[in-house]
């Protein structure tokens, strides 16, 4: 039960409101649901309504809001990012229990180093490395020649084709599967003829991949994850394609492959983005919206079509399949309007 | 090989046309497929040619229909269900073989109450709880405190992480990841810092869960799925989402984060809806749309733009581009028609 | 390390450029990434340029550019093809190694063809039947009754429910779901009852099932894949569902009930067909596109629509909501300039 003085002691960067250090906290909650013994969180003054309607016991604030804190608080420039912090703080990663379970079927090949926890019902095939304090958790099965880095926690039924890269300090939860043959075919007299894929997948340090993300080994060439990547559930991501580090992509999201995206980007769920792309640097592709060119540039695209009760949309969708009709309708009269200058019609 | 009146005493509501409770069947079979010794079924006089040219020998049909039964039928006021309840007649579920397969890895906390099927390879961690005449099917994971009702039935290769709630008479098919971490991450510098994520998934009872559906676990409370609920596969269920009783989602269905979702709504195979909003009761998304605004009001709603040949396509499609353009263009024609009354401009 | 002309002499089909076939390869590259030592390949007249950059040692070249091969060079006329049989003779599939791993779990029922290879932690039920050259990958689980073909490769962790048929010379990704329950509900008092589902799925041969792709069993009747079918990551393919020979889908599709494909069809990634539709053979479909219709003849369906930076696609969006109304301006408008003769309304 740390008092905001000691939390603060352990964060860096977080300042205590005047005359609270002492008090303390038990955990941590969200501003509609906290109890008094909880800390919730503010980041900005749009949500300061709702913490004061909350019946949270302290909250982090940030500098802006710091003047209105005549409740206990703590003060931190970024308050999300030190809400992750405190919340690391009361609900740290269970301990790793060192050792491989004797259920799991480990190649004698493979290197592990110590410490390590190797779950119940793994397999690692020949010639593994996996770093240490890194754990791979219940049913996994970690492809013949995969390297692991340390610090990494592989969730439990993840499959790790052959050849496979992580870095360190990577989360990969249940179901990824990560180093697939990438959907290489040649037509070849009406029927499709598989074209081998001989690359691998390099997943880089400080990575997460989400539940049932699919990531498929190169052609060729590799297929490269860079570092601090951060990816949902249920995405694909196509043979040969480059993620820059710290490109974030959320669930259902597919990437067609040979593309290459940059770095810092944000790409909104079920978002499609087809193959032999280049996406700059911070892009930010909204949700639900399909990409079918490069975008060199930073900034917000966006595609989707907003719903409409049904009715009004069988009525306007109809003449979306006419809109080329519609245009030169207009010129029309356009032309009769002004017959002798038209700079209208496009 | 039951007879029309036997099937009829053993389901509640079936009604046998007249002079054939003798005649019987051995199963059951689609109208264009069954064979003479088999049972099928019309929901509406909309079918009923088919059911004409059908060699079934039976078939389960609505009142409206019952005057046309001179082949042998039962009436029932819901075709469809009767259906169901007689196929399961003929296809019961498999009976459960009682008791842990010697290949199960089952912590010694674990409460499994008699009798429960737990197959082989499965992995049961501490402190797990389970109901009895639940079956667990072979390599599925279940987390350390996990709760699963009696009746329900875990097809093969399931994980379920730590702490996850599932109700009674609940079946979840294989791949499905139940409890994975939410899409939480701060931006702190460039880079993305991890939000630990700390609520539970909490699934009501009488659900059923798709292959390959993933339910990410709350960030600080706890996501929900209420009672009845049906999940086909492949779906995305992000963190903190409420879903409503019987509400029913077709395959590769993404719903964003703290979304709240009614009873009895019905959203369509690849919608998308994104986070932060609330749909009411009884809400219909067609197969497709992209739901980005909150729908309190019953209803059905629909954005999807159906295809055309791809010449056509291209022509309209460029316009879209410009459709703001062309609505000026047509505002100006209107002015210059009617310069004194321009009610018509929006 | 074999020569052009030991090459020829293994692939039919494939001419050496002359003077050329003493020139040897140690393996195969892609155009942009190949040593002096690999050999790659150009499709087309259109990447020459790029292959004249290329440290490639050799090429696989088209009929048209043989003209141009100053450089060591094997003609074919389907150079990609031959690429890939090339890729496979440096790069062959890793060899059987016959045998059941002692950690599997074997029905003793199952019918099992030597020489097989079981993986690790594989679940094999009662009635199995496995045809001689197949591998069964590490933790798959391959339900009761299951057929597969011989000179089948079933990666890592794959599920085939009961009753399954794979045909020969199949191969499945990791994660992949075949034969669960489809997605058969009917309502009754609010209330969704389940539609057991009693057919099966029936795979042809020569097909390859990518990663946590899903193909539910029929509801009455069997869901069909026909020979040379190409399926990629994340698919759905719901219950009843009938996909022709050779057809091929590209990552994320989702193919709703009862809907039948035709043969040599081309579906793009994160295409959308409703179900109880109809296509014809050799329809290719683009990706992104919801398909709402059967579509009887051949050609390419498109229904995208492309991004744009946010603030423009926020103008244009807007309008699309109201293009009835637009419409009908335009046709006010059309009515006031020829009141006599308003053939342009539509």
């Amino acid at each position: 039960m740390p008092t905001l003085a000691e939390i603060a002691a352990r964060i860096p960067g977080l300042a205590v409101s005047p005359a609270h250090g002492a008090c303390s906290v038990t955990g941590v909650g969200a501003l509609d649901t906290a109890t008094p013994e909880q800390i919730s969180f503010v980041t900005s003054a749009k949500h300061w309504p709702r913490a004061q309607a909350s019946l949270a016991g302290a909250f982090v604030l940030p500098p802006a809001l710091a003047f209105d804190a005549d409740r206990p608080a703590l003060i931190a420039a970024n308050p999300l990012a030190a809400f992750a912090r405190i919340t690391a703080l009361f609900h740290p990663e269970p301990s790793l229990r060192a050792g491989i379970h004797p259920s799991a079927v480990v190649d004698p090949s493979a290197q592990i180093f110590a410490p390590c926890e190797i779950g119940p019902l793994v397999v690692i095939e020949a010639g593994v490395q996996i770093g240490a304090n890194t754990r791979i958790g219940a049913a996994c099965v970690i492809g013949a020649g995969c390297v692991i880095g340390p610090d990494s926690r592989i969730f439990p039924k993840v499959t790790l084709y052959a050849d496979t890269q992580i870095g360190a300090r990577v989360r990969i939860h249940s179901g990824a599967v990560i180093g697939s043959d990438g959907f290489g075919n040649a037509l070849e007299d009406g029927h499709w003829l598989k074209i081998p894929q001989i690359g691998r997948v390099i997943v880089g340090d400080d990575c997460e991949i989400g539940a049932n993300t699919c990531i498929d080994r190169g052609a060729l060439a590799d297929t490269v994850i860079g570092n601090g990547v951060r990816l949902d559930n249920l995405i694909h991501i196509a043979h040969n394609c480059v993620i820059g580090d710290d490109t974030a992509m959320a669930a259902c999201v597919g990437i067609a492959g040979s593309t290459t995206i940059g770095q810092r980007c944000q790409i909104g769920g079920a978002a499609m983005i087809i193959g032999h792309l280049t996406l700059g640097d911070e892009v930010m592709v909204s949700a639900g919206t399909f990409i079918g060119k490069s975008l060199p540039q930073p900034g917000v695209y966006t595609s989707v079509q907003p719903q409409q009760p049904h009715a009004e949309w069988l009525k306007n969708i109809a003449h979306l399949r006419h809109l080329d009709r519609l245009v030169d309708r207009v010129r029309t009269l356009e032309k009769a309007e002004k017959p002798l200058s038209s700079k209208e019609s496009s």
